[in-house]
């Protein structure tokens, strides 16, 4: 298979049958770029892996695929493969709970900024978080960028991407976990929440927060306390606080 | 007074009698560039100002000036005025004394990234902090860029700007502080510590912590607990955990 280490971690293929080698090698693909105008025929034998995996992938024009593989021959056809694995969630609740411990995940809803992305991963690796898990679509692509912002901690965190926060919100539900929501639109303070059950924390997108649908269906709302006049922390500070706030409660004793 | 808005709330001064004038003006001179080679008898009657006032100097090529300010007869000199206002460290413990609320200040010890000076400051003054004391050398330059980063927050924070760290946490100390350094070299947790009392904490550079002599001068040490294997927050995250730990002791009732 063609395969190119670029800097920074992240692996580019191009072509059309390397890219098909990669859908049946069961590669993690982060990312597909398809020249503009590129006729559907073309694709032939890759559209439905394309489309059955759900990679997401985005019409460029053909000068960028040039610069991205460049001399090289890529059939209007420039792969990302991810330098993580991906892990289905059902796996990593699984593990997570048979490691005893209790589980602590954190869902991303729509953090695009990939040094929010890489800066939460890495806060929370230092929390001990058992997983991470994030749609597929209106993600930070999961780069080198965002290794090198998360200090590393991205190749060792299990991440799982997943098609709708929705449905892995109810799953992580029916599996005994309590889904609290990052937002200021609560009068409950992170601090008179119980986390010390299994526990899902979502952080929500810089500009507007957790979206309205998955505020619905979480369990608990937390917010966290602004006592100055800019009203907004950093994403990857505010995980952090929240985060921390989990351990200050399964470790410190005594304490309500 | 020659002045120009430069991008991002920067002010550039140039020309030695320009300089001059600031430093009679009372402004704050962020720091002052010269030009390399330039003899010290042509800086004339500015030498003494820029000696007394131990605003930091650097020695740049000329076009590096030309490029500051260009078309401009800079005369070797160029300086950044400060978009924010110092103030005495003693006029600050006051103010905040006299607000009534418990004094929570903060010491930033070799914070040179200028993106974490920056978001410090937005996480402080998320935190309801009332002041931020940093060393006139080894420290991030309090600039155009820091002011973005701390998404406005600079210019309301009162900022303490000092000769010597050790002077202010002494000053502190005998003004009724505890002074308390993040740092990983001690068993302290930080949830074992009392931060109700008037509290200033020392955040460390990114590459070394808290330095030695200051690890010796204050009143208590507090980890934040690490769960992973990277062993390292980042320290606008590490400074967002300790200063809301500090709030929710201040606002949980009952809570030991």
């Amino acid at each position: 298979m063609k395969e190119t280490k670029a800097s920074g971690q992240e692996t580019l293929i191009w072509g059309i049958r390397p890219l098909i080698e990669a859908f049946l090698a069961g590669k993690e693909i982060d990312r597909v770029y398809l020249q503009k105008g590129l006729k559907s025929n073309v694709f032939g034998e890759l559209w439905p892996h394309l489309k059955e995996s759900k990679v997401p992938f985005t019409y460029v024009p053909s000068f960028k695929l040039d610069k991205m593989a460049p001399s090289r021959n890529h059939q209007g056809v420039v792969a990302q493969i991810s330098p993580v694995r991906f892990q289905p969630l059902d796996e990593v609740v699984q593990i997570t709970f048979e490691k005893g411990e209790t589980p602590l995940l954190l869902i991303l809803d729509r953090i695009t900024d990939v040094r929010n992305f890489g800066a939460i991963i890495r806060t929370a690796e230092c929390a001990g978080v058992h997983g991470i898990i994030f749609p597929d679509k209106q993600s930070s692509p999961v780069s080198g960028d965002a290794a090198k912002t998360s200090a590393g901690a991205l190749m060792r965190m299990p991440l799982v991407r997943t098609h709708s926060l929705v449905n892995a919100i109810e799953y992580l539900q029916q599996s005994g976990f309590q889904v609290i929501a990052a937002t200021e639109k609560t009068d409950d303070s992170l601090y008179s929440l119980d986390l010390k059950v299994p526990t899902a924390i979502v952080m929500g997108s810089e500009e507007d927060g957790v979206s309205p649908g998955i505020l619905k269906r979480v369990d608990g709302r937390a917010r966290i306390p602004l006592m100055g006049d800019i009203g907004s922390l950093n994403v990857s500070v505010a995980a952090g606080i929240l985060l921390y706030e989990v351990i200050r409660q399964r470790t410190q004793k005594q304490d309500v």
